[in-house]
């Protein structure tokens, strides 16, 4: 075969299998558990990535922040702009602005309390649940509490779980789990977090 | 002391690592760049994350896609819908859809042209070169006029390289490499990409 030819046969196999992979027929009927996890970036910018995906298919879309409270956000400020979006953020900001673990715990229960309606409900295509891998972290919440709730959520609602150290009992539940790992950081050369990059 | 003193005393510890990092202070006067690579999902989709983050501060975004020409996606349609970002998408879609290398290369090397003259032109905060990585794996650019490229972008531009398998070179160039790790993946148990969450 020509070099031409083995690219072409190449290719068929490609677009056969990238035509299989995207078939109606394997629509699995309910939404699918996401986990963004690892210690590198990309955990919450992938999620909102696939919100505005999820958006151009013009599905309905909620989000809950368990940690980044007060801190104003580049995303934050495109979705109160574009609106559609059901926003609810959690209480009073990073926990290290409260230092209050009282009051963190609070906090993070009324948002997951809120998570759990919305998941529930049957109004949404997709939740992001962002950052609330670190309020498990830090025990505001059990795993077992946030597997219930996914466990009741409506068949519709896909959920996204963000932020670094997932449980291993929600990764084992989920559909998907991906590793963010930082191979490079500019933090280590001195590059403080960048607007519109980092937040 | 009491845990809630140990707790104060952390977060407040965590308050000033957060605060030195987002200190204007640290701007390195240059866009970054940045490189989002692995086998697994989020790295087109955390690209996008990015954008909206961008867009948030009222930046000046542009994307230039290499692979993903005729398929339509969940992000193109909100992004057309929105306005604002300047889109470029690269022929006839698919390489497993051309199934003519010399065609490929082509489009590859128009679509590069372009990005080339989006880095250079000073008018962009923010570019994402969509699956370029794939375009440079393929071999239909080099990472040689890759990195020449993003050497001559303007100083207020970022950029965003995405695919896997970066070019070693290029992300010893970079300013940040994350690399995005499949841990669990529907496709495993038969289950197709999704609208909203895949594309």
């Amino acid at each position: 075969m020509t070099d031409a030819e083995t690219h072409k046969q190449k290719m068929k196999k490609m677009q056969a299998e990238h035509r299989a992979k995207v078939s109606e027929a394997g629509d699995p009927g309910r939404g699918l558990v996401l986990v963004h996890t690892g210690n590198g970036k990309g955990k919450s910018s992938s999620a909102f990535g696939v919100v505005v995906r999820a958006l151009g298919w013009r599905q309905t879309v909620g989000v809950v922040q368990f940690i980044k409270g007060s801190w104003i956000t580049g995303e934050r400020q495109f979705f109160d702009r574009l609106g559609g979006v059901t926003w609810h953020t959690m209480g009073e900001g990073f926990t290290w602005d409260t230092q209050d673990r009282a009051r963190d715990i609070a906090a993070a229960q009324a948002a997951f309390a809120r998570a759990r309606q919305m998941m529930e409900s049957g109004d949404f295509d997709l939740l992001v649940l962002d950052e609330i891998n670190i309020a498990l972290r830090y025990g505001y919440l059990s795993a077992e509490e946030v597997l219930e709730g996914l466990r009741a959520r409506a068949d519709r609602t896909g959920v996204i779980l963000t932020g670094r150290d997932a449980p291993a009992e929600i990764c084992a539940y989920a559909d998907l789990v991906t590793e963010m790992t930082e191979v490079k950081h500019p933090y280590h050369n001195g590059i403080k977090a960048q607007r519109g990059v980092d937040f």
